[in-house]
């Protein structure tokens, strides 16, 4: 079972937009069972496009397409295929009922424009887009010479739309159309610990592995999520390795497992706090909203979450969060002193069970020998007191800001569960 | 002169790592005159090697190969290479000399497997690797039939040694070997319009354009980006001409465009209150510290930027903003009344020159038949007023809180200049 992944888009060979749909991609067809042998990055071109999918034919099972279904001149795929499949373009009813509702929802009348969109190649099965007016399209052919079959794919390049029409869609389809060897995955989520550090404690547990297990590592600034995969003929027996090597793993480094499978570091926290009926609060300085952002980036979040006060300048932390003026003289916005007084402020002041606080040198400017940039303060206040801690990050300001907000985030967590740090 | 990137590495194909080498590579490439025709990603593998390596050679020109030239048993690029072109390894002094150099730095020296990395093609010329121990390899070839020369070069995947040897050595040399056309690109940075709706908009100028100036749509939420490409002999005709077509654009959606090149708006509405000496705050509901975050994302945002209040329980809109009780009974939180106060407590409380407030229904849940979900109303406040605006956007969580934050920044970016919305 051989599978290629065509992106379709003179925006990604000029560099003005990386490919990350080609990675994500990858990633759900891996968990699905699909190995990618292939990627090719292409011009809006219709040579470009009839040659890559010539050759793809020839190649590969299953060929995915992104890109170029837009609904302006420079998108051309629709058209690219139709010449490769010998057909015309039909008006379909159905996508057009979508691309009305989209639009209706948004109180706007659709444009002839957007009309053409309904337009599709008389030999495809459309794939319904619930985010977007181009849709989907599953056509079915065959290889020249040996006759076998090819499935091919072509969805839109607006990563949102083709990220869930994979997941609902075309991924559930491919799994009915190709049963494939039993692969499961577990994701254990870890916070706190660099990749390479983490490799070194859990080496010999690594070594040990089955087989028929693999291990992948999967940084992301303040987190790395490990993958173990395995394959087999027996769902239960995979499963029940997997689980072993996980509660395994658990003993070495219980301190750093925040999750498992992909569970956010702020749908933990969000799941815990409902969990046990408690509200929170953030003062952020240095991550100027950033924490909150992530707090309410889960749904449902007003249960727990009433709110922040971004104190980025003194006087905020001051007035607003009741930090002393001589506080700040003496010991400087990034102390202990300050980034304590900021958390036990935003408690009062906003009436809640926990608070995070932050305060530090998120860079590129700003530092100095005795405060370097990437020095950052966290406190957690809770019922039962109010705790702060130190790091020292790196130099760069956004990964700073990313890191101290999972770091935040774990230490509430932990907070809440009573795991000291 | 057709140019192309092979990038090689399993990492790529199971998307454990995002293709950013190649979209830098297209960056710099084109900035030096030389258009990407095609990226294809392989795995480590001797057939897909060749495979590639056979077909790009039938294509392109120049072909610009990254990874597998690592020490361990997974890299067999060179190996490969060989293969290919029906030579073998030999052992190359200047290239040892290198690794030595560089064991010699850190104080380890060199082990059997680095010195391998000294044994190249029999064919190739070596690029020197300042940064690490592989060496690059550039090899001339010709195409099978019609004799026309191909460069092939071979450069590590890593992305720092990848980049110093692209920069210092391998374009310069090609820029020598091939005087080319000359591209420029301009980008125009448009917000709160749809790429169909800016497509009807500008149709009748993008159908005018000289047929060496392309035009490209780059949307994002909330943003659209147009770009602009030229081609042709004389650099300063060309800029001239894509100066001229960028005028007449300003002309027809001045409303629309915010920036040039890249500029994200927060940048924008960054340098704009720099330049004025002006300072905001925000007070965000719905957005929920997203449009604080993206103004602390710009390094020196101090200077402007004082802090926010996020109010997402009604308790803090009406106790920290001073939103009446009445209000928020009477109109409820997502309404003009509500967002106005906001906008004007918050601006009163920071002090503060200016201020954006929001308040709407993110979703999934929340929405009602009168306020359905993606309803927001956003409130400028500055020493003139305070004006509300209502938007009704889609049913995305994720997309609802980037789009009202895009159009909160826009709207205050032309407050700032006094452009009516």
């Amino acid at each position: 079972m051989k599978t290629e992944i065509i992106n379709i888009g003179d925006e990604l060979l000029i560099g003005q937009v990386i490919n990350t749909n080609a990675a994500w991609m990858a990633v759900e067809m891996n968990l699905a069972g699909f190995m990618i042998d292939r990627v090719t990055v292409i011009q809006d071109e219709t040579q470009a496009i009839l040659g890559a999918l010539e050759q793809s034919r020839m190649n590969s099972d299953i060929i995915l397409i992104t890109g170029g279904l837009g609904p302006t001149k420079d998108d051309i795929t629709k058209e690219a295929l139709c010449q490769f499949f010998n057909t015309t373009l039909a008006f379909n009813l159905k996508a057009f009922e979508n691309i009305e509702r989209f639009f209706h929802q948004r109180g706007i009348s659709v444009t002839e424009l957007n009309r053409k969109q309904a337009e599709l190649p008389e030999n495809c099965t459309p794939v319904h887009n619930q985010n977007g007016t181009a849709p989907g399209m599953w056509f079915e052919t065959t290889r020249d010479r040996t006759g076998e079959k090819v499935i091919i794919i072509s969805l839109p390049g607006v990563p949102f739309e083709m990220k869930s029409m994979m997941k609902d869609l075309v991924i559930p389809m491919l799994k009915i159309r190709f049963p494939q060897h039993t692969i499961i995955h577990k994701t254990i989520m870890t916070q706190g610990i660099g990749e390479s550090f983490l490799a070194d404690l859990i080496e010999e547990w690594e070594t040990q592995l089955p087989s028929n297990i693999s291990l992948a590592y999967l940084p992301h600034p303040g987190i790395v999520r490990l993958r173990l995969t395995g394959i087999g003929n027996h769902a239960t027996n995979i499963r029940k390795q997997i689980e072993e090597e996980s509660q395994k793993l658990q003993k070495i480094i219980p301190h750093y497992i925040y999750g498992y499978d992909d569970e956010q570091l702020e749908e933990t926290v969000g799941r815990l706090l409902k969990e046990r009926k408690l509200s929170v609060a953030t003062a952020e300085s240095c991550t100027g909203g950033y924490i909150a952002h992530l707090i309410t980036s889960v749904p449902g979040c007003s249960v727990y979450f009433k709110g922040s006060i971004i104190a980025y300048a003194n006087e905020i932390k001051e007035k607003e969060l009741g930090v002393s003026a001589e506080s700040l003289f003496t010991f400087g916005a990034v102390s202990e002193q300050v980034v304590k007084a900021m958390a036990s402020g935003i408690m009062e002041k906003f009436k809640v069970d926990l608070a995070i606080a932050t305060s530090g040198i998120a860079g590129p400017d700003g530092g100095t020998d005795e405060k370097p940039v990437g020095m950052i303060w966290i406190a957690i206040a809770s019922p039962s007191g109010i705790t702060a801690r130190k790091y020292q990050f790196g130099d760069n300001r956004d990964r700073n800001i990313r890191r101290t907000a999972m770091q935040a985030l774990n230490l509430l967590r932990k907070t809440v569960i009573g795991e000291p740090f």
